[in-house]
């Protein structure tokens, strides 16, 4: 995401200079070769920059914005790309950080690192911004001027409302689909099912190719928005089972055709236009 | 699926008659139209065909067998393209039609109807044939040379071993996404939930935009194998539950990281190109 980001900038000459600073340099030097970054670091100087974008696990990000506290000017806007808000907006608050503006954009695939980088990615893209009561408006016109330069949309929400519908949009799915992954590989193991694959199960199972680190650090950090929503799914998946157990096959289909409209208005409402 | 098949044959000129039979007239003039079929009817008339492929859900297969029977000449070979085996194959079984060959193509989309169709569906995909014991080894060569001419690979098992195989690779993740969908519903209901999809749940929910009657019909005749996978895969969803309550973010990672893995494979071993 951060190589995208930086390779998106680099193509609409939104900034001067761009440094990207990642513990792996041959992800760096892959970003300078291909003409994003003007140079690659290993950690950041002081004044470095007049944005500083966090594309790290959320996980990171707190002891990530205590080091960078003392190192960045006063004037310099921070923001980051992370898949839940609350935990982020919250240490920036108690680091005062007023010109913190927590960021996440719906965007990226199971695929990550700068080889998997795009500067299309955030085309049409929604961008949620969740700026906190006393964060610097100025702060977020920057971030927000970004994002739009790239070509996405910007949302403003509450960190909690984002940290709600993301728990329901995005992190229960992974769940769903890392769990199903899971469970065939033990099926696996004892059979050869994979002729038995199809089309259907190769998309269903691509969120499940997602960094296992990234998405262990989004379970932890939405846990209490994401436990409720995984029991009450799994209470609906169990009613199925119900279902099939007792033959009440005319309720599945009922179910299955609610299911299918809504997929139908979910396609029409987030239509923004295909890369 | 129907009409993909008439148009894939067409196009190789695999036959020199193709009618289509069908309950919805506006379907068979499209596809007449369109040139795969050479005309469509009500009902098939006797002696109408050297094949005949039943491609409805697989609910109306045995009913529609019983009928066929007094129509088809004995030379006729039959076939179908239901996603279950055993009860079409018991039911020919029954009926004394050691031509009938049991198929399942593994292709297909969520679409259906001759708007949907492609004459290219079936090339480098698995069409798996469950001929029972008894069955006219003649017949099992005329369907598997049908579905070579599309450019099909055929694979030969046991009905068993087939339902058992697609309860876990097909039927257990059409349920899991149908009943995320149908989950979603209500949560859009209440809350403006369309800003926070991204590609991911688009992707994730593609399956549960499949026919509902159709997959009615699946689970009804599947149910016996489909019940203890669902089971299974539900104590496999609590168990992350759990994880994620007791914080037990370690684990979670483990299962996320075997998870990817198999997927991984899933892909490699699944990869018989794409369209």
């Amino acid at each position: 995401m951060g190589a995208s980001l930086a390779a998106a900038l680099r193509a609409v000459d939104f900034a001067s200079h761009i440094v990207g600073i990642d513990e792996n340099p041959e992800s760096l030097a892959l970003a300078v070769e291909r003409g994003w970054l003007d140079r690659g670091a290993a950690e950041l100087g002081p004044d470095a920059a007049d944005i500083v974008v966090l594309a790290t696990p959320v996980g990171a990000m707190p002891d990530l914005l205590a080091c960078l506290q003392p190192l960045i000017s006063a004037r310099a806007v921070i923001t980051d790309m992370g898949s839940v808000k609350g935990p982020v907006a919250q240490a920036a608050a108690e680091l005062s950080l007023p010109r913190f503006v927590p960021g996440h954009p719906i965007a990226g695939a199971e695929r990550s690192g700068p080889s998997a980088a795009s500067a299309a990615l955030f085309v049409k893209r929604v961008v949620v911004l969740t700026p906190r009561e006393g964060c610097d408006p100025e702060a977020v016109a920057v971030v927000r001027a970004m994002w739009e330069a790239v070509g996405a949309y910007v949302l403003i929400t509450d960190a909690g409302v984002h940290d709600r519908m993301v728990a329901y949009t995005s992190h229960l799915p992974h769940i769903l689909a890392f769990a199903c992954a899971d469970f065939l590989a033990e099926e696996a193991e004892d059979h050869d099912l994979y002729p038995f694959v199809g089309a259907g199960l190769r998309d269903f199972l691509r969120i499940a190719g997602s960094d296992p680190v990234m998405w262990r650090d989004v379970c932890q950090a939405n846990a209490v928005l994401l436990a409720p929503a995984l029991v009450a799914y799994g209470e609906r998946l169990a009613a199925y089972g119900r279902a099939l157990v007792a033959g009440d096959f005319a309720s599945l289909q009922a179910r299955f055709a609610k299911a299918r409209d809504f997929r139908e208005t979910l396609i029409r409402e987030t239509d923004r236009g295909e890369h």
